[in-house]
C-alpha cells in the first residue's frame, strides 16, 4: 500500500496536474466485482492477453438476468472502474524520464474518468459468475459494464436512416 | 421529443425493469461534447462506420493539453455518456416482438451505466477539436474519454511481472 500511495501523490518530472472539477456530471452503479490473480500494481500486466489467466466477473444480484444471451459470444467487451487511480494529470511521464505525453494519447489508468476497457475471451458463465481471459486489472476492481465485442455483434433491431 | 419520451417510459412485451439502485458508486466528469449530424434517435445509425460522416469532439478547456501525442494514432477509442437512455432494463426486446435478451448480450444504449464505446478513425486535431469518423451517437452527447485504440498501442513504460 505504501508504494501505491506514494505514486498517487507525487508527480514525476514534467507531469502536470490540474484542479479537478467536481465529479458529478453523471453517476455510476457498480454492477459487480472483478477477481484477478493480481493484488498489487507491480504485478498487474500493462495489457491483458487472450492467453492470460482466467478471471472471474462476479455479477451483483439485480443484474444477473441481464446475462441471458451473452453465452453465444466468444469475445466480450468489459468496462471497469480503476478505483485506485488519480484523475488530475493532463500530462504524464510513463517512463519517469521527463518525457511527457497527453493523457488522451496513453492507455494509462490515470485519466479524468478512470474507466478501463478490455476485449476478453468468454470462457464460460456459471450462475452469477462470468469467466474470461484477457484482463489486466487489479483484484477487486469494480465492474461497470459487459457487452458483446462490436466486431462480432450485429444489431438485432432493423437498420435506421443513418446506417 | 414526444417519441423519445414515450420510448423512455413504456415497456415492450417481455421487457423487465428493476428498481434502480442510487447511481453514486463513482462520479463522472464530462470532458467535452460530441457534435454529430444526428439530432433524433430515429436517424442515428445503430452502429458507426469508418466511412461515415466526420464528427467533431469538442474538448473542454482544462483537458486540451491532454491531446498532446494523440495525433500519431490512426484509430482512437471514444467513450461517451448516452445521456438520453433509461438504465433500469435487465431484459430487452430490441425488435419489440416479445423475444427478449439480457442487457449485457446487447450493445443497446439502455444499460445500467449507459456508456458508449466506439473505435473511430482520427481525421485531424484542430486546437480543442478532434475530428473523427465512425461514431453513431446523438449530437450533443457528453464525452468522457479518448484513448489510442488498443490494437495500435504499445505501452510506453516497461513491462511488469504480469506481462
Amino acid at each position: 500500500m505504501t508504494v501505491d500511495a506514494t505514486r498517487d501523490t507525487r508527480l514525476r518530472a514534467g507531469e502536470v496536474a490540474i484542479d479537478l472539477p467536481p465529479a458529478n456530471d453523471a453517476g455510476l452503479i457498480f454492477i459487480g466485482l472483478i477477481h484477478t490473480p493480481w493484488t498489487t500494481r507491480e504485478e498487474t500486466p500493462r495489457q491483458g492477453r487472450l492467453d492470460g489467466p482466467v478471471c472471474r466477473l462476479e455479477i451483483f444480484g439485480p443484474w444477473v438476468p441481464s446475462l441471458q444471451g451473452l453465452e453465444q459470444f466468444e469475445r466480450i467487451e468489459v468496462l471497469y472502474w480503476l478505483h485506485r487511480s488519480r484523475r488530475d494529470l493532463v500530462l504524464q511521464s510513463p517512463k519517469g524520464d521527463g518525457a511527457v505525453r497527453g493523457t488522451f494519447s496513453l492507455r494509462s489508468p490515470v485519466r479524468p474518468n478512470p474507466i478501463g476497457t478490455s476485449v476478453v475471451e468468454l470462457v464460460g458463465i456459471e450462475g452469477a459468475v462470468v469467466l474470461v481471459r484477457g484482463l489486466d486489472c487489479l483484484d477487486g476492481t469494480p465492474l461497470i459494464d459487459l457487452k458483446p465485442d462490436r466486431c462480432s455483434y450485429t444489431p438485432i433491431a432493423s437498420p435506421r436512416a443513418g446506417d
